[in-house]
């Protein structure tokens, strides 16, 4: 008999997982029966791919779709959409879920329960936060509702965006290329707290440059909105600071996400101290229980510790992981390094490890480095400047992290120091590596390189 | 008393060297006295620049060169050019040198000695080929000579490239961008043999593309010369092959380069198979006797074997690492991993490790495999093909090489394979790793991570 198989969440960590499962479980001979619920509209989707989107970028919702429901129906998979589970009894081995559509509740039955819940965006425990206009960006559902509100009646002509990480920038960039007049606030320093500050100072200059009003060291203490003092919960109309205050007809929340993991709490299940699931690294979270994507702590194998980074890479590969392991194969997630990047208009930033004040705070003894080179040889046409920062430990060498800021061309020159953390090569190591060159592309010695030389020389 | 060091070759691998023992010698205390010769009118110049220079990339020689002879001099280094080493007495310690301006020859004593001596093109064992209009591009005076005989008198209409290797593709597209009709030769069924003949393919298509006529299969067994069959030894006018007869008013030969060692030969110092000096990992190659460059033999760490590879890239990294040994430090160069790229037009290719052929060649059992992917997320605008090939070894899957053929943003992508493959990963561990990911950089599975991926699929 079949093997009754729940995922809750639709989306690149459930989806993955499930997809892999079937294709293991063929090659295995284990005969699985997948039931996917969801609460909102969609499967597979790229949510980095939102900020893109809302920009202009990309066209509709159906283009950040990989996989369509219909096709993972045809590919076996029963998907059922505006369906919420509501609750998972994992000593009887159901799941409740609520079909917002139909109005009815049922309990699907499980042998082997996949939790791929996501993340929920962070709002400011401050007065105001649950007004309408005030938008987190997770899921496709909250960036159609974006769009349905900058292209609405009520003509938007100022937006605030609140917290300058990621999706902070990328949705700030995105406001502005819809013409709207954009203030960006950051409780810290310099904008993009995964830099450090003297590599944030590039980011914050990029912002000004496309337009943006830059306003650091801005904790936000309250949302005004229209009807306050008469006791009205109208639209948001302004941003307080305790920097200032901001108009806002639009206010979007760039300040983080934590792990939608309620369901998992209720039902008992292991979590971590930043509040995602602790799974092994076959992505089983208890007996006949597994989850993946942001729903999920994570290894840092330079941190050695737990994490939570809710990236659309990192839900691939562990669902790719867990179907592997419930379809009877076996794999294992390895862990990250701690790799990200985005862009600003034309400067792209990216970073792996830890940075000089996570060295700092970690109290590893270290030498930290920044390095000016060029994305090609210097003489050659359209060669643009790169600032590189490395950060290794002393005395052993050891690459700690890497931080890039550059224009085209440098980002994601971040994979090499990404593998030499994966592999914890020496700087001296890193420095004397076979990366490509050739005029067109890289100066003789890689920028990365340059880099890991004056850390090298300095330890 | 001063040690007194003679460096002959004053390019990357010879001066990187004396530079570094300068450098190196302040912190250990030692007293060197450097005297740097060459027959050249150059120090310290990309010769990877020359065809960008002959392009028109690149405005001027000058442009190309990193150090010129009057900084090498402020540093300390007493810089000779026009100054040919003709003989060298291990035994007795001393170079002679032949000083073409003055006329005159005398003997350098020397404590230490540096070879970086270079390479030199490879002419083709035929008649004619040493006729005029036939040229060599591996030093800033050979690009000079190509550009005189392009800006003289004669209007030349014709070029035939033989050897389409990195130099032919970059000499062609030079040709091509000058004006020139071009003419492509080569032996091989595709050009750009580093790379498997399935991806070799895309490089014909683009050299097509760009207006070349490509003659594959085509050895070349004489060069045509004006006043031939009339004893006269006059400028080439055609270069045959057994593939057909190609008119020519400049030839230029891409058929690669050997190592220029007849004076370490005739010093009687240890030459490896490949004709380059074999040092140890010191870049020492006997008492007294250091060698870095295009002019030596090299490890490959995947080969496990003594290789020549002329790259500028390594003649740095080597000429660093025997300078700080020679100046009293500690440094190891650790091999190479056979990494390498170029483009054609917007077409950019790059290869690291073994190719299939390789691996067919030398009785590896393996598998290879070829994807077909996009630079950015698929629904991104801006975003390229990209193919990558990667061969692994059975049963082990441990990566044993990578070819990337692709648009705007792919060939750099093969730096992560060659720190996969200098690390000994296996294609499993490869895709797994924390590779930087947004849509405007990479699709969620980066390429390289698609063909590891199926690479230990099929493994």
């Amino acid at each position: 008999m079949a093997e009754r198989v729940v995922v809750i969440g639709a989306d690149a960590g459930g989806m993955s997982a499930a997809s892999q499962a079937l294709r293991t479980a063929k090659s295995t001979g284990r005969d699985l029966d997948v039931v996917a619920v969801d609460r909102g509209h969609w499967t597979s989707y790229s949510a980095c791919g939102i900020p893109y989107w809302i920009a202009g970028d990309v066209a509709s919702a159906d283009a950040l779709v990989a996989r369509t429901p219909e096709q993972h129906r045809a590919n076996g998979i029963d998907v059922r959409l505006l369906t919420e589970a509501t609750a998972v009894d994992t000593g009887a081995g159901w799941v409740e879920v609520h079909d917002h559509a139909a109005g009815r509740t049922e309990r699907l039955g499980y042998d082997q329960l996949i939790i791929a819940t996501g993340a929920t965006p962070v709002r400011p425990d401050v007065p105001g936060a649950e007004a309408p206009g005030i938008f987190g960006v997770q899921t496709l559902d909250d960036g159609g509702a974006v769009l349905r509100a900058l292209g609405g009646g009520r003509e938007l002509r100022r937006a605030v965006v609140v917290g300058a990480g990621y999706i902070g920038l990328e949705m700030a960039e995105a406001m502005v290329r819809r013409g709207l007049a954009v203030t960006v606030v950051d409780r810290g320093p310099e904008p993009m707290n995964t830099l450090d500050p003297d590599l944030g100072t590039q980011v914050h200059a990029a912002m000004e440059n496309m337009g943006m009003d830059v306003v650091t060291g801005a904790g936000v203490t309250a949302f005004e909105t229209e009807g306050d003092g008469d006791g009205g919960s109208g639209a948001v109309r302004a941003v307080v600071t305790d920097a200032g205050t901001f108009e806002a007809d639009i206010v979007v929340l760039g300040t983080g996400v934590r792990p939608a993991t309620d369901l998992a709490r209720a039902a008992g299940l292991p979590l971590g101290p930043t509040g995602g699931l602790r799974t092994d690294d076959t992505q089983r979270v208890a007996d006949g229980v597994w989850a993946a994507g942001d729903c999920v702590e994570t290894w840092d194998r330079v941190r050695r510790d737990w994490v939570h980074v809710p990236l659309g890479t990192h839900a691939n590969k562990q669902g790719k992981v867990l179907g592997t392991n419930l379809g009877g194969g076996s794999a294992r997630f390895p862990g990250i390094v701690g790799t990200a990047l985005t862009k600003v208009c034309d400067l792209e930033l990216a970073r792996t490890g830890l940075t000089e004040g996570d060295a700092v705070d970690a109290g590893i003894d270290h030498v930290a480095v920044t390095i000016e080179s060029t994305t090609r040889s210097g003489y050659f046409p359209g060669t643009k400047p790169i600032t590189v920062k490395m950060v290794a430990e002393r005395p052993t060498g050891r690459l700690l992290g890497a931080q890039i800021v550059g224009r085209d061309g440098s980002a994601k020159r971040i994979d090499v120091c990404a593998m030499a953390l994966w592999t914890e090569l020496t700087v001296g190591e890193l420095a004397m590596t076979d990366l490509a060159y050739a005029p067109p592309f890289s100066s003789v010695w890689d920028p990365v390189q340059v880099a890991a030389r004056k850390a090298a020389d300095r330890i």
